[in-house]
Formats: C-alpha cells, structure tokens, sequence
C-alpha cells in the first residue's frame, strides 16, 4: 500500500466519442455529489456530463487529489503529458476490452469509486519518459510519456540509421524501420509488436527495441531507468517521432531525441484485486495455444 | 480429391495407453465386420480389440488398402518408419484435443469411416524425409520421418558446432544447441519452438532451423524439396539425432547426417471438412490475443 | 545452365546518380560497339552515355536480348515492372556494396560482359508476383513486382485490421503495422526485418509476414506460389500499398489487394561463379558473431 | 570508481587446460612475487605454476584480496559457487577470445596486474543468484551462479510444463523444452540463444527466457531483481537443472526450483578501459551486416 491522500476533489476524464463513457460519467458524477465531493470535469466532456466544473485537461492533475477516468488506455494516455509531481491516485475504468491500464470494469465502477474515496486501493506508481526534440543545439519540443517514445520512418522512406548513445557512449547505429525507447508500462505496447520482451511494471528499466532493423544481429536492450539515450537521425528520409502512439514531430538529419526517466510518476490506483499476471495471461493469452509435438506413442 | 483405391482390407492401429482409443477400437472393429471388410490390427494392441488378425506395425501399410489410427499424432508417427510406396490412406481419429494429423474428433468416427470406406474424402500426400547416419564413410543407419530430422546436444554438453551443406555447397556451420531439419508437417512440430515459419502441407520444401544458436545471426531457411541435406558434426561433445521426436542415435564428431526427401508419402484421408487453417487457428491461437496500443484518445 | 540467346541487341540500364556507374557505363559501350553489338540504352540515362539509341524504360525488354544493369539493387528492381515473357537475361554489376541481385564487381564487369555475350553463364528464373489493386470490384491497378508487396499502416496510424484468405479461404485477421507478401528473392529484404525466414531463390514459395503484429501469435507463413493471396483492409486508418518499396498506392476500408505469381520471371545471368549461400554469410554475417556460454571449465 | 582494497595477497585461478594460460601464469606468479605480493593459487594447477601456496577453489575468495582469473569466461565461472560477501576484485585475463567477462588480452596482463596492484581499476559488482533445489518441502541443495539457472529437458524426453510463480503469485505455465532464469550478466549467454533481450549488467532485474517453448504465446519476462521465483516441475519426463551451465541436479515431478538474487555480488575489476558496448558489438557483430532493401533507384 502506498501512502493516501485524502480525497476532497475528483477530476473526471472520459472519451466523448464512446456514449456508455459519458453516460457511466453522468452516473459517477451524480454519487460524487450525493458524498459531498467536489469534481471537476475534463473541458472536452463537462459539458455532456451536466453542471460540473469544466477544466482544461492540462490542468486537471493541479486541481485534483484523484482522478478517474472513464474510457481504454487511449483516454488515460491522453493525461500523461500533464502528469505532475504530485502522486494524484488515478482509477482507470475501462468501457471496452479489459486493459493494462484500466483494469475495472464498469459493473464494478461504483464499488471502484467508493474504495477510491476511502483510500482502500494499492498504489502502482508508473515509470514515465520525458523526451526533448534538439535541432542544431535547439530544443525544439519536450514531452512526457507513459508508453514510449518511437522515431518511426514513413512508408515510402528508404531505411533509415540512428545512432544511439547511452549516457554519452556510442552503443550502435540501428539500421531498418526505427526504434522504440519503452518504459516497462509501455513493454506491452508497440515494443511487444517488435518482438520485445515483457517488463514487469514497477522494474526500473528502460527498453530499446529496434522495429524491423534490416540486420540479423540486433536485439531488444534493456537499459536501466537512469540511462540518457539519445537518438541521433542519420539519414534524409521521412521520420518522425511519436509520443504515446500520439503528436508527431517531424524530424530533419541531424536532429537529436534525448530521452531520460521522466521526475514525475502516474500512480495508478488498483482497487480490483486483479493482478498484473491474470492481465497478461488474460490479453496476451499468454501461454495458451499448442502444436503438436512429443514424439511418437508406443 | 485424389485417386481413390476400393478399400477391401482395413488396418487398425490404436494407442494401447488410452482406454478411449481401445474402446473406440472395439466398436470401430464391430462396425467394419458387419460392413465385411477385413481388418488386420497392430500385434500390440490386437489382442485386447478382440477377434482380429494381429500383424506386426512394420506390415501394416503392406497387408491393408486404408488404415484408421486412433489416438493423436504420436500413434500417427509411430506408423511412418513403415509408409511405403503404396498409397494407402490414413484416416487419424484422434482421441484427445484436436490435432493437425488427426482432425476427426471421436463423435464424427462412424461417418468419418463410412466415408473412408465408400471413398468420400479428399487426399493429401505428405512430404516425408529419409535420413542417413555415416560413420567414417559407413552407413549406420537409415530413417524415415514425416516431422523432423533433430540434430541435438544432451543438456549438460557445451554448444555444438553443426557444418550444413546444400546439395555439396557449405551454407554455414551452425553453433547452439542444435539442428532441424523439418517437412511442412513438422512446421508446426518442434521448429515452430525453435522459431520457425508456418509452412502449408502441401508445399514443396524443407526447413532449417537452428535450435537456440548462439549467434545473433541466424534464421530458418526455407529450401527446395530437392536439396540433398548434410550435417556433419564438429564437436566432440554428447550430440544425438532423433526421428520424429523417437529413437536417439548417438552421434560422433565427424559423423554426417545426410536428409533428402523420402521416395514415399503419407497420405492422408480427410473427411471432416475442416481446413487446415481452422486446425491452425484453434490450435495456436493463431493471431489472437492483443497487447494494448494505438495511441491516446480524443 | 539454361536455355542461351544469342545476343545482337543490348539494353543498358545505369544508376544516373551514381557516378561510378555511368563512367563505367561509357566504358561497356565503347567495348559493345567495339565487339559489334547493336546497344540501346534507358533514355533516363543514355544522353550521358555517348552515341546509343535512348528507349524508355518500359520498352528496353522488348528491344534487347541481354540487358547489363550498372548500379545496386534498386536499379535493377527499377526495370521489374517491364519484365515480359521473353527470357532476357540480366547481368547486375554492382557499383556499391555487393548485393544479391548484382554479385558483379565492377572490375570484373569486362570479363563478365564478354561471357554475357558468348553465353558463358549460368541462368537463374526469378519468380514475381503481380498484384491488383481493388476498390468495390473494380481493378484500380496492376503491378509486378520482384521482392515484395507490402500493406503498411502510415506513422500516426493506429493498429490496422488485415483479413487475408488464401485460395478463398479464410487464412486469420492480421493485426499489427502492415503484411509483406514477398517472393523467395524478397526473403532477403524487407521480409528479414519483420522477421521472417531465408529462402533459396529457386524455391516456389510465397512469404507472408506480418510486420509488428500486435499480437503473440503470429509467425512467418510459407504459401505455395501456386496460392491465390487476397488481403482485405478492414480498417478505416492511413494505409498504403508499396511494391517493391515504391509506388505507393494509398489504400481505403475495404480495399482488396490480390497477389499471384506472375507469369513472367526474370532472368539473372550468373557469371562470377559466387554462390547465393556465399553472398548471404557476406552480407548478412550469416552465422558469424558468438555469445558466451558454454558453462565452467575444469 | 568504487571502494578499492589495499591488494595485499593475490589468488591465482588457471585454467589448466590452456598451455597459454599456464605459461602466462608461470609470468605473472615471478612478477607478483618482484612486487612482494603475496600469492595463492586454485590447488588444481599450483604444482605447474612454480612455488606457490595451493588452496582448495573454495577458499580462494577467502584467502586473497585480489584474484587473477586466467582463462575464458568458464574458467572465471569455476569460482563463482565460492563468491563471499567480500568485495574480492576479480581481474579476468582472456587468453583465448574476447569475452564479457574476460576482457583484458594476455598482452595487456602486466599494465592490466599493476593496474590491480595500484588501485587504478573500475569495479563492477556483478549481480548473482541463489537457487535451492527442493523435493518434497526438502532443500536437497543450494547453488550460486553468476549466468543462469536452466532447467532443461532430455534430448528424447517430451514436452515438458514448468509451472513458475513470482512472488508466490502464479505467472503461467510455461510449455517447451525448459526455462532460463538468467541475470544480466547470463543476458549474452544461454538465455540470448533463447531470444532474450540484452541486459546492461548493472541493471537490477531477473530473466524468464522460455527455451522453444511450444506456443506462440511466450516472451521473455523482465523481473525485478528482488522477485522471488520458484518453477514447479509439472512433468514426469527426464528433466534436470543446470548452474551456469555445470553441476546437473535431476528433477522429479513436483521438485521446486528457487531462485532469487545472491547476498553476494562478483566484483570485476575494469582495468582496459573496454566498454560493455565495445565487447558487445565486437563479439556479437551488434548491428551489422544488412540485407537489401530500400525500393528501386531512379
């Protein structure tokens, strides 16, 4: 258990484009009055949830001492970038496929809420980036991410080289599609697809995982947490970066992405009792499905 | 639908560990009795089928014009040593969880062998593989394999070097723990663990693929059905070779296994109307399961 | 050893960005005329070449008996989709890097030509594949291609759905970045990078591999290249078609693209006695690299 | 830089199969004794290096403040059961190929012992593990490695199931040939040959790396190092555990593997001023060699 903050203010975050969010989001807003709770509501929603304080997403961590969010993992990372220092608890309730991220379902939303506002839920403060865009000496952009940070080339572009750096010291040049730096939340994102490994979520590691690299002799690397990675683009062609599968930054030869541990953490509250473990079996179908091979019988 | 031979005597082939095998074995004897087709069934298990001839496994393909073989894909394998020139069709009845050589669930086994008799099933012929042991220029020993041609170290034994020639050419000398040598039905068998690619049935090749080789730069090789395939071991190191997963051959440094495709098939018969991409769906769970990614939402 | 044309009429096809190529360019020329051989040469190139007749690229296969290529890889997959029924042979002479489509140096590029034209190589058929694109049942364009056809999701795209049937049936839904449907010759291209298995050039195969597949239960599947491959988009995000890591076509949700074997294969002309395995442990390192293991010594 | 001991008494190991390491050790045993340091040496080959006190390999650690390690990484592996709580720097002379742990040349072995002697040396403290063997609630031994606890089948034994837990919570089951409990150090070693990712050494994590596991469904698992993970053999097949590649113990169904972090740590002194990434490209062709790919040229 971590430490509890007691909860006066709720921020509520829900997908506008998925009705049972917003509806569950009526419904959650009317308990939180009836406990005296006072809430405020993401700008983009407020308006289709009724009379709530409406606020800018990016200022939602400030003025909370617990959020809930209402949606899949997309919803929840749509926050990430505003994630401050303070460990504001966050309880993701997912309204479509179970998810890493928010493991409760609605029919379990109001007992979720409840167990939130009396401080009965662990905590699990994720690992975020926090990535810089640097052109010629620059800094061009700077971001935070709960998944990854992915410099990705185009479709049509030729393969494309980026030289790596941890903690000043050439580790190689990576050749072929691109490269993923994954926190371990974000090891069952788009590093999975990649052929990375899974991370447990509270490790304090970081990952590069190379898409499609065009030799046979690159792996997925597993860096500690307190790495300075750059990534430096050595080729003409069409790349960008993305962050969090999200806000693409185009990037010119030459251009640099730093990306070290992010100082703020999201804390994750889990009232459900499901483990890490049982999401992964469940989603990744983990260990299920065999061939068919032993030998011959007598 | 492939030739189809007028089926007058039926071979039966039982695993003799599984009591539902047996007692489907009884009941299959009965019905073929009263539809007065001769049956010959495997000396091991003949006499507790009841009033039957029994004759040796090696005879089977010999003495009968169809075989019906009830237990999974090891009883199947156990029969493959002795497939011959004969185009004998093997209908797989299996008795356990759905299989890739046996896709007749036990409740579908009266049709499934009414359809055999009256010649109602489509055929495949399966690609087998001869494999040759040489010691210092003398044949110890030859095989035949429906599966694979396994080349492996014993647990305690350091990495093997395996030199593989192509049709006399050196392709590479492959450092691990080992070597498969794989027909389109063993893709599915041990090297799709070692990391091997899907090949369809009915396709004209072998596969090469390396068991955990401790290089980076290894991949499975796809060659023509035609190759003639040598690996010489390099080590003085405690190596095996098993066929089909079964009968370990101790291998010298210096010893060649020499695999070239088998002058014989296995055909099967299938009468179930199941495709082999449903077998390879249900069984893999083949492209099921899903990690989380896509980016943040609206 | 193939069939041999005797070779009035050359086709010169030279990387007009690379210097090297077309010095060398004018040199081969000078040497034809020299020998008597009628020379037309790719009008992209031609007028700084001298005095030879300018053809477009699209005619050079039907105005020449033997074609020599002078550049890389790219230049010689720049001509495939002119590639006809006639059995032209094609000698790459690489200016770069050795390559597998060009294993010539360029200073054995006047021995090399001299064989071409006494008929002193060897012929490899290099199968293709043609692909249409289609939308509600009308053809939108046909392609053919050496290496690969590639459906692949744009940067910001979110996971794309891909339904892919063989022969009519249905074979799994893809979920991930994209599929690759390469030829054995494409084996080695961007297929390698998804992760997907080598295969001898000869074999007649089709490859499809996923590319970042969102799931962990897809793997590499091998096709005759008899197969009838048909892949549906069934997504509604940024996706387009390349061939041959070019000519981008953009795809829409319920966009059909059909791939087959091409009728028509292209002919190499081997000369320099190298053996593909020998190119493929050049260039790839192919077995080369070791880790450390091996357990304690005495 | 960390703490440095004053080097007062140095242990000699040797491996005394290598003609080279024996002679070399003959060399640094006259130079030692120049310096008045005092020296023991591994009692299995001290008769061959001159007058010199021979201790049992297992008080090496204790008897010395400093130890030259003379041979491959097997030979450095030899002392690992023996490793203390004491902060022994381990100095390793390669006198065969470049290895992770061994990475000074024998022509660097004079500067690299005076380097030791001095105080002028990085440390790396080389995380270990602890594995207890336990049948029936009975611990029938306790191992320390500094690679991997493998648990591995028979050569002719069939697919066998490893339940593992973390933390006593149940992860899954895995299916195959084994599983590697690697550290970061074991990350290049067997469990790289099982696709594993690659560890930066002082990272604080544990690896579960499947050996060809029969499902598509499993990756390599990231654990904190301070996970407690037991594997359950569920199988009656021949079975054994292996200690960094040494010492089998012969598993029966339902006997536990426990394995957690060491208290102790090996302590590597860095005197040649490689870096991990140098060796790891150096030794493993990290990112080279590529394929050909990147579409047509103009």
């Amino acid at each position: 258990m971590g430490r509890r903050v007691r909860i006066r203010r709720v921020g509520l975050i829900v997908n506008p484009n998925r009705p049972a969010a917003v509806t569950l989001g009526r419904r959650l807003l009317a308990v939180l009055k009836r406990r005296n709770v006072a809430v405020v509501a993401d700008e983009k929603v407020a308006p289709r949830l009724g009379a709530v304080v409406a606020v800018p997403r990016q200022e939602i961590f400030r003025r909370s001492d617990g959020l809930i969010v209402l949606g899949g993992g997309g919803t929840l990372l749509s926050i990430v970038p505003f994630a401050n220092d303070r460990p504001v608890p966050v309880l993701g309730i997912n309204v479509g496929r179970l998810g890493f991220l928010s493991d409760t379902p609605p029919e379990e939303a109001l007992k979720a809420v409840d167990a939130l506002l009396h401080g009965r839920y662990e905590t699990e403060a994720r690992l975020m980036l926090r990535a810089e865009v640097v052109r010629s000496g620059r800094r061009l952009s700077v971001h935070q991410v709960l998944n990854d940070v992915v410099i990705n080339k185009s479709v049509l572009a030729r393969i494309i080289e980026l030289e790596a750096k941890v903690d000043g010291k050439h580790l190689c040049t990576y050749k072929g599609d691109g490269l993923i730096v994954a926190t371990p939340t974000g090891s069952t994102a788009y590093s999975l697809s990649a052929g990375g490994p899974i991370v447990e979520p509270a490790v304090g590691v970081m990952l590069l995982s190379p898409i499609c690299p065009h030799t046979l002799t690159n792996r997925p690397m597993v860096l500690d947490d307190g790495a300075h990675v750059e990534v430096v683009l050595r080729s003409n062609e069409d790349v960008s970066v993305t962050l969090d599968g999200h806000e693409g930054v185009a990037l010119r030869n030459g251009d640099v992405v730093r990306v070290r541990r992010s100082a703020n953490r999201i804390v994750l509250a889990r009232v459900s009792g499901r483990m890490y473990f049982d999401v992964l079996r469940s989603k990744l179908h983990w260990g299920a499905g065999v061939g068919e091979r032993g030998g011959r019988s007598a």
